[in-house]
């Protein structure tokens, strides 16, 4: 089952020719969730050539223009294009307001409803579920409130293996019990295992975002062991008292809070745009975590069945760039 | 002295990959004026190379979306950037509701004072004036109240010929007077006559900017002789239906504007996304207005001081596209 982040954005607050601002395509078991929403991830959108339509959940993680500038764009071209079905925003709350005025402005009536949930939470909350993925909101540590989003895959159904339905000549209801992680108690009072007679788990997947934060170990607490952290590393620790001051995070802070949370894999973003070659907060991310990438517009992570491995697709190989 | 029109967007409300929404940088006497910011501006500002600081005025036709979605991220970027010398905003009035809210949310307080002019008039009114340029609002025809911006020089200061100063002897004052296009009266009762005395005046060069607007016989009137004339084409004359509702113009509305209005020559613009080729668009106007070309992302056209004569630069030769 399918678990890819794409990259639309990654750049920060101030535009560059390079970098756009903050934005991700979030697709997990065919189901697409776009994360942040800065200026002309519309554009980008396109240029991928993903169906907006496709989308039906959008989370924001903060206020700040760099990460929901794009939105209203995003939902006038949804209406343009005729949406009827609802959409579901999960934001700080006063974005309904900045919505209203503008929408109001233009005299637009949207074509489809919009459900607006509070992203803004005190401790780690489930925003949202379906029978196979469990997405959270939680606090991170910024100037405004911000929230990171969590994507969890539920446990899957055990499988067994073959040999012990012979062996233990299990019933149908036994198995039943085996696949949903149940022991089987026998009127003769045998008990079987469900650990032994099935295959050792693929280990659920699992993606963090954090967008804008300073390092908190409340942050550290939720994004434990996630097969992939996006982790913001807007600055050079030597630029480390103006991380701490704008609530930001070093690519040293990066890598290291990857290494104490034991990730699979990193992944760092939100560039600031003094930084035009961006090796020098890999090269340190790396020294602190071996396994980090540089975020990048068009970069696909892949996370694969195998327990840790990730694919890096480049999505502007597969299309021209200079339409 | 400079007159030129730089196309940073010529696209209709729905985003394309190929074109961005309504924005121009127009450049008279080393003046910079941004008018209309869709979604994107910013980005497209960068890619052109243009300063951000250099631009003091911005002229927003109306608040549909693709006209000024742009605008409030262009102005955190100049916040970011350090601005602190005024900018002045001529827009309809609910604009500066709208950026209030946004920056409320974002606690951000501008390091630049915006002064806020209202640009919708119900005649032809004068916005701004310095010694040598006048611009223009004046009512378009469209949904919501909506303006067109007229930049027109103002007249120069006549230029002598020399062999008139040896014959009439003209004294410093006499110069002067003619220079200002005043006829000399000699105390003998002679008079001179400035006209005679200087070159015949190179032509004022202007520009009218028709963002979006059904044809109007008030918005010919102001545009009558302009030297270049920008005028919406969103549709094909086949689709005269829909532009009649949406308030629109056909690219045969838009060449027998221009040639109705006698104007030096026609750029159309504002292409609905579903002409993936415009060349039926263009056709079209030529049919009746021969001095007509289309709008393109990182066109430049530039007024020249032969009268009616204007150079056509592509500012994406002079840089990869690429980045």
């Amino acid at each position: 089952m399918n678990f890819e982040i794409q990259i639309l954005g990654c750049g920060a607050a101030t535009p560059t020719a390079k970098h756009m601002p903050t934005s991700q395509l979030v697709n997990v078991h065919d189901k697409l969730f776009l994360v942040d929403c800065g200026e002309g991830t519309q554009i980008q959108i396109r240029r991928y050539k993903v169906k907006f339509q496709k989308i039906d959940h959008i989370f924001i993680s903060h206020l700040h223009g760099d990460h929901f500038f794009g939105l209203v764009g995003l939902l006038s071209s949804m209406h343009l294009l005729g949406r009827t079905k609802q959409l579901t925003i999960f934001a700080p709350k006063q974005l309904e307001a900045i919505l209203e005025v503008q929408f109001e402005a233009s005299q637009t009536r949207l074509s489809f409803p919009i459900k607006f949930v509070d992203s803004i939470v005190k401790e780690k909350t489930l925003l949202l579920e379906d029978k196979t993925l469990e997405i959270y909101a939680f606090p991170l540590k910024h100037r405004v409130p911000c929230s990171g989003f969590l994507f969890q895959e539920k446990p899957r159904k055990a499988k067994i293996r073959k040999a012990f339905i012979k062996l233990y000549d299990l019933g149908i209801e036994e198995m039943v019990n085996i696949k949903n992680r149940t022991n089987v108690e026998r009127p003769n009072g045998e008990v079987i295992s469900w650990k032994e007679c099935t295959y050792d788990d693929p280990p659920v997947k699992s993606y963090a975002f954090c967008s804008d934060t300073a390092p908190s170990p409340k942050v550290e607490d939720v994004i434990k062991d996630v097969t992939l952290l996006y982790h913001e590393a807007t600055f050079h620790s030597s630029l480390k008292d103006r991380a701490v001051t704008t609530f930001h995070s070093t690519s040293l802070d990066a890598g290291s809070i990857a290494a104490k949370c034991n990730v699979g894999h990193l992944v760092i973003g939100h560039f600031s745009s003094r930084y035009m070659d961006k090796s020098i907060l890999l090269e340190e991310a790396l020294t602190q975590f071996e396994r980090t990438s540089c975020a990048n517009e068009g970069l696909k992570f892949v996370l694969k069945e195998n327990p840790g491995e990730i694919e890096i697709q480049d999505m502007n190989r597969s299309k021209s760039n200079c339409e």
